[in-house]
């Protein structure tokens, strides 16, 4: 039986600010991305979130981000290596007081936004990200986008990594995201969205839209919980794995 | 022999803005409290700074403190107990990525300016303050003003608690610090301010500015980094400690 | 004829955070007070909210709030005269950067919930404000609660000034509002608000919480704009004055 | 004779934190570029430098730089032309308001760190720079690398505009400043540099680092304030610039 982990970006309210309908989706998915206070979050809403995926037995990874508040971590910064390494230290180690708080083990990490996407490229950066992760704790499994460089600088330095494919997202020859700039970047279809990630899943395949068949492996799917499409979106997806026999669950269970 | 703690705040340096003589006073201290990015530090300078002060061999807390940047976490704010414990567990965490990526232990926690003195004399907050601290780590030492209500929400907690006297600030009758608006808050001969933390260190005893003698204990003297006065002053303490046949030592040792 | 301003705080959305139904209550209000980027609001959001405002025929104020983001201004900050001078000052000229990029005049300012409630009650916080408003622009109009320590400082100041009442708050005996912390700080029938803020602004009376009649001046009349039933107790309180002969405008119209 | 200005940032201190000579360097210049909060800078820094630099008769411009302020706004960031505008407009506007308190006249405007080098080569950056200025007072003058897009943006716009050169940077062949990451990029030896602005100023001319002489204006000499070395280099540009009938005076005297 094929399994594949489903993860969601979470706890992304500050102060007074609500985004995303945490409590919803966290039925759904199996690992929760939380922000950590830098592109989104806060240490109250950590605490929350942290709370609220754990009492749902959802698995928990820290979800690091660029110091942009304004932008939502997803303007690119030119930030060097060393600060990625600092930045990704200072977030893990946050969210993982909340997670020593209520007991509970840390399973993984994603970048997110914009830190996400030029690691994803960008082989010194993505070195920086995953050595400071492997020197907080070496049992962590770093998230990245599949066949990026993030996930081979994970490899290199000895972590454990999941190859994450996007459901609603249309992929270019080389194997990177169409980007949002393209009036197809974006998948509208739900039928279309669910049979492409579950080609993904089972095939590790998925065709470009150039129309080429592409090689990829799949760990875990990012899915959305911001919107009621959203949720529906993401009860679909679980109905349609049962059918095909792809078992969800997460890394750490 | 009688045993004291030396600690000074560290790590107060942001971005561009440089503030502290953090490699020379670590010296002559035991106990260093590292910021935590909310009133002062960043990521890159915690990392900085917990290199050094372990190099040194010098014990390392977190500095945890308001979330005013602009202020130096000096301006008193209206949080919530729970607001606390979210804060502190969000620093003591970024502070210990820090540590565990590079194999040191943290020994305390001491909160900053405001925080530490509204503490001092709310029990909700430092009840709050406590519970963090005790749920992060319950190994953690919880620095606070000698005899003030942090120190027995740290008690009350479960905590190893360390009572902090000051050199070089006179003290009120209720035994607690002279406000900073008061002409006599701070003692400017270093003469009596050495003389008056030796007797606090060896008789448990400070004469008040109305001029009562006042029981105290004096787990661990407070000193300042900032200033090439201030590395001369460390430099007499330890020189007077040691005529006088007090040890200095951090706790974790 | 009696005349009335109604006001409402908008534009306190911030990068990818929405809040409030800015375009719809628009419709409604006479006055809009703008975030300026310090407790809510930024860059982006101040230009959207201006040009919205302004193709409404709505009056502009700025709404200047305490440097805390994640509390949304509404903590209480031990700040000092000279820095609310400071802090208002900044804020109101900034605002005015986008008014006058779009010509259009700036009418009042109004400060933002803690700052309102220290102001009201300290007269030396109002004072520092009030001049600062006069000393940017002596033709604003400074907005505090009915009666309060912030209106008097603006006609001290020498500026035109406007009183403020709350359709939706309880008063106490002393004229100021009941504290949220209170169960009965809220009027929950619209009914009986309504009729309470017809008679501030008729009669210049309200029963107070204790039941007895207070006097006060009612130049202008908060309400909100953040909800569905926000946005209907606007329309029925238009609908009601028109009933009462209240005409509602703007001080600058 | 031969006219030049010489200008200097300043207002770079934040809280506690205390960058620059300010008050020294303004002996030497006869235009101040003031950080308005973003990139460094905090309202009461702003006021005080403003006071400082009117008193000193020296013209004053905003600085208006990206929101970075733990890496001083001298990391690029993806912002979208939009967004230059808005915080442009609103740093603008910020400095106004102390500006208008004080009764004095802002000269210019002279974008900081990365906000100015990506759009001495990003066209559509500039403008949008440009436009915001021009919005708000059509009568500011932008300080733009010599020759760049910027300041062509400027001329688009309507601007007056001034051509910027530096005294203790090397040129390209294309008239762009050496970049820091090369050995090169700095002028050590105060002669040279005097020699090379001096150049500049009476010829239009520099010497590039491959041995080209290229044409360039400069309207304005970008000095440091921030060192003892910083003041006596400033000094003795006055003094160089005085033995070559060149005069310093700023463009709104």
């Amino acid at each position: 039986m094929v399994c594949v982990d489903l993860n969601c970006d979470l706890g992304e309210s500050f102060g007074a600010y609500q985004i995303g309908l945490d409590k919803d989706i966290l039925q759904f998915v199996t690992s929760a991305n939380i922000a950590c206070g830098f592109h989104a979050g806060d240490p109250s809403v950590m605490r929350k979130t942290v709370t609220l995926a754990a009492d749902k037995g959802v698995s928990i990874g820290a979800h690091p981000g660029l110091p942009d508040l304004a932008g939502f971590g997803r303007r690119n910064m030119a930030i060097t290596p060393e600060e990625a390494y600092d930045l990704v230290t200072y977030q893990i180690g946050a969210l993982s007081g909340f997670l020593k708080a209520e007991g509970v083990q840390m399973q993984h990490v994603k970048p997110h936004g914009a830190l996400y996407n030029m690691a994803a490229k960008n082989r010194r950066l993505s070195d920086a990200i995953a050595r400071a992760i492997f020197k907080v704790d070496s049992n962590l499994i770093l998230f990245g986008l599949a066949g990026s460089e993030l996930v081979l600088a994970g490899e290199r330095a000895g972590l454990k990594t999941a190859h994450e494919v996007f459901a609603d997202r249309t992929y270019q020859d080389d194997g990177t995201l169409t980007s949002r700039a393209h009036d197809d970047a974006l998948i509208q279809d739900d039928e279309v969205a669910v049979n492409q990630v579950i080609r993904m899943v089972k095939e590790g395949k998925v065709r470009s839209r150039e129309g080429k068949d592409i090689s990829l492996k799949a760990d875990t799917v990012c899915i959305h919980g911001d919107s009621a499409h959203a949720l529906q979106f993401a009860k679909k997806i679980r109905a349609e794995f049962e059918k095909s026999n792809i078992k969800v669950q997460a890394f750490s269970t």
